[in-house]
């Protein structure tokens, strides 16, 4: 607050800002009431800047076998001596000439029907799934599909052309209900205190895919009216808040959705505003905390079929983890929590403009790189993930993550220690850019829950470390990390780089490859039968080596014991 | 109007009333608006009574096979060493305990099945149709279904035990869309001037169904969410105006419905509140203006099978009628207007309490029977009927349907003859109750429409009418006429009497036959396909034997020849 009168500091703003900052005016916009014309000086880190989505992933390329087929027809009007009804006629045309057996219409194209035939003069394509006509188009339609990656910070959409499976647009947006909380515990439990906010979320979720459809539809000169058919991947909690499924036994032990299986719903029930009688197709769920996005990533990769032992993570506030081993996949949930977002780090931010990204220390001298190349306003996953592994490698922090006083970039403020990376001065006089003792720790327990979940789905597989040949690392964070840092501080294990490979956005893969393809979309449920899911709240000797799990370091971890590696 | 100030008399009152009711005060209630306060006598007739509605039909009785099965089901609560999801358990189990290959569960039923489990302890009973659980019930829970004649005058419901077969319910209801015109030509007309309507006449006969839903649970002390499966039956008309369908080709020639196929709809695209995942069943239509109403008769009646000829009419404003010979069906509709139903008729009135429904001449004596015996109001169709047949046996009108002058029966009013059915007299000084020559034409018009089209389905069959050896009289006016009156007149062709059989309401039983059996549904798509529509506007020679049609007495038509009998 620049100028002008406000309300009283409350006590929270008092626990959240320093003496100093609270003397320079510092106030929780959340917390304070103008109580007169201001003048308000908004930092740049506080600014919603767009953040960066990620929509291309691994290569869709599959016969396109679509679960909605196109079929031109041309039919004799009804006349005093042949009046059959139009949507015999219309079965009839289509059974006979291309041999089909469709017996219903559905009910919404069906309104459409009578009008549209003697508007287009008797000519048509009827767009068949099943035996069921869901849409009567045009004779110049189209056979397009939606394929949905619903995550929990982003939604990526993609719009495809289901006759020669091409992605004719794909866009990225945020997922509107982050304003029920960032992470899925928080709109869980939104949700579960407020049971009437789950029809609203459901909403938001609803209206958000559909001005995606219509901007993607805009982008390749059609109309969502031709989307014939949709697959959505999310993960569990999405998919349930988006299907309207009670969630109450998600959040509590023993964790179970309401339904692993894949879901086939007319697009209407949701709201989907695309053909008239349009399904939506939502792939198998996993279990309470591995959902169908990790599914879709296993069958973009298709590392299921591999003969060698491979690992595959999907690194996020919460991380998947499978091990395919000897034909078999054991899959595990890792509680990572939001330190790789940004979350709970002190200048931590999502990956957005101005966010350090990448960060050397070289004979002493932090060198970063921002997203955009914007003036830094904060750190995002990969930098806090190459800020603790540097600090590491000079020897600044130690094994166990303890900050060693006396080193120059070193400062001490609020009774911890910081690692300065921006200072003052560089920022013209601004607070310095910063990662504390506890950011650290923050880190140190993200990273041990998914190295320790690797570990007991390894031991799970009777494997061991050295046997993985391949790991896969999907998602947008997962894209952005510098895997050496991830091996430096133990969060990966120690395996030579050639067999890391990072996928970018998989589900948003797999989506397409279930949507372009019949038998992919039976291929996941084949998967999803194969893979044993392995419940780390449960397992023996977990909480010993997630403990082993936080140090940082190059080391491997058997019976629970950390043996350091040379 | 008795006594205050009210608005000028309007064109249309001049042109309804005589000076003499006028002068008496005589108003129509949708052209007046009251001025002051105002003291208004309403005559008896105008009174909405209830009308009789008739739900027993032919009986029902069939080994129940319904779509709808419920399998009682104990299921093992998930845990963290078995964390299976809710739905998965169920389809596991109902699947293995039962031998089935059910693949999905309804999307609403879903959504309550993990608190409902968990309240009920792990018990229930999985409600399935095909290879989808449409409902999971508690275990106590039945297996209903419900059963509904859609009338353009009235609804008849039924409410059936799937397991038994057996009606627990049964109630008749007005079609609220009478609002919007009493036949279904001036409600196509509505929807077609105003399409906005459509929408609100579809809400209405939805409320309709809702409501006797609730009132019928009630009776049988169950609730809604019991009734699994809902079959439906009524005139293309109004079939297509309850799903949503488009009219206007259905009021233009050729006359074509937007479908004649079975339809199957979730309940809930309906708007109906029932199970969660119920469907709703709609028997196939015949052709525009011949629907499933007519199709459920012939599957209640089993006369499709004869292998003598058999009649069949559905008498109303739109005659229906079915010539079975040599195991072929030609179907016709005739348009017989509303006199049946008391429409045109200058005292006419529909079977309501104070309608005479019967009439005889005793020796030059009138005598009259009313319904439920009140004072006389008005005339019903069977009591028309009886009235021109009585009058030509008597020989007060001649074969041509002109009445005679110089009968003390006969008056002369406005500038037509009257027959006198109740005098002023005997309604204490009110006005008379009489039939005028005007009405014996509007009779001649119906009945000849009727006679016309079982004559064009003998020629079109080759028959003769003397080859009828059963002639089915269903639907509620058909259960009241007097046969002999109808012979009489020319009706109905000149037959034995113990040729005919009058079933009464045959399109509800037939609903409830489909309802209570796959079999019985099966067979109503086989009737369906066998049936040979005969457009009556196209047929060769059809206006000449309509004119030979509306002759009074008994004779036969032969080549458009009316042949007198002795």
């Amino acid at each position: 607050v620049v100028s002008g009168a406000v309300s009283e500091l409350t006590p929270s703003e008092r626990e959240v800002f320093s003496p100093r900052e609270l003397k320079h005016g510092w106030r929780l916009a959340c917390q304070t009431y103008p109580q007169s014309d201001c003048v308000l000086n908004i930092p740049a880190e506080s600014l919603t800047t767009a953040q960066r989505t990620q929509v291309e992933g691994v290569a869709v390329t599959v016969p396109p076998t679509p679960v909605v087929t196109g079929y031109p027809l041309e039919l004799s009007p009804p006349s005093l001596a042949d009046p059959q009804a139009d949507a015999d006629g219309l079965l009839k045309a289509l059974n006979r000439q291309y041999k089909l057996n469709c017996q219903q219409i559905d009910l919404n194209a069906l309104r459409r029907l009578s009008p549209q035939l003697r508007t287009d003069g008797w000519q048509c394509r009827a767009m068949v799934r099943g035996d069921e006509v869901i849409a009567v188009n045009p004779p110049s339609g189209r056979n397009l599909g939606l394929a949905i990656d619903l995550g929990t910070t982003k939604i990526a959409g993609y719009l495809v052309d289901l006759e020669d499976g091409r992605t004719l647009a794909a866009q990225g947006t945020m997922n509107p209900q982050i304003s029920y909380g960032e992470d899925i515990i928080s709109r869980l439990n939104r949700v579960i205190k407020t049971p009437g906010e789950s029809a609203r979320m459901q909403q938001l979720v609803t209206k958000a895919f559909n001005q995606l459809a219509t901007e993607l539809c805009a982008e390749a000169a059609t109309r969502p009216e031709e989307i014939g058919d949709v697959v959505v991947v999310g993960n569990t909690v999405m998919h349930h808040l988006w299907l309207g499924l009670p969630v109450n036994q998600l959040a509590c032990p023993p964790f179970v959705p309401a339904t692993s299986l894949a879901v086939d719903v007319k697009a209407r029930d949701l709201g989907l505003n695309i053909a008239p009688g349009a399904y939506v197709h939502l792939l198998p769920n996993i279990a309470g905390y591995v959902g169908a996005d990790h599914l879709a990533m296993l069958l973009a990769t298709g590392i299921w079929r591999d003969r060698g032992t491979t690992l595959a993570l999907d690194i996020g506030t919460n991380t998947e983890v499978s091990l395919v081993c000897n034909g078999r996949i054991a899959t595990a949930s890792c509680a990572s929590g939001p330190a790789f977002e940004g979350g709970h780090i002190k200048y931590g931010m999502r990956a957005a403009s101005g966010a350090i990204e990448r960060l050397r220390l070289v004979n002493g001298t932090v060198q970063y790189q921002t997203i955009e190349d914007a003036p830094p306003v904060g750190i995002c996953g990969s930098g806090i993930l190459d800020t603790v592994a540097q600090l590491y490698l000079a020897g600044i922090i130690d094994e166990g993550g303890r900050m060693k006083k006396g080193h120059s970039l070193i400062t001490t403020s609020r009774k911890q220690r910081e690692f300065i990376v921006v200072s003052p001065a560089e920022r013209a006089g601004q607070s310095p850019i910063t990662v504390t003792q506890m950011d650290i720790r923050e880190l140190q327990l993200a990273k041990a829950a998914i190295r320790a979940g690797i570990q007991a789905l390894l031991e799970a597989s009777n494997c061991a470390e050295t046997d993985i040949k391949k790991v896969i690392i999907a998602g947008a964070f997962g894209s952005y990390i510098d895997v050496s840092s991830a091996i430096t501080i133990g969060m990966l294990p120690s395996l030579p780089l050639k067999r890391f490979r990072q996928v970018g956005n998989a589900a948003g893969a797999g989506a397409r490859l279930a949507l372009i393809s019949w038998h992919k979309r039976a291929e996941a449920r084949t998967i999803a039968r194969r893979i044993r899911y392995i419940e780390l709240a449960g397992a023996p000797g977990f909480d010993q080596t997630f403990v082993q799990a936080s140090y940082l370091g190059q080391y491997r971890i058997t019976n629970g014991n950390r043996i350091t590696q040379e």
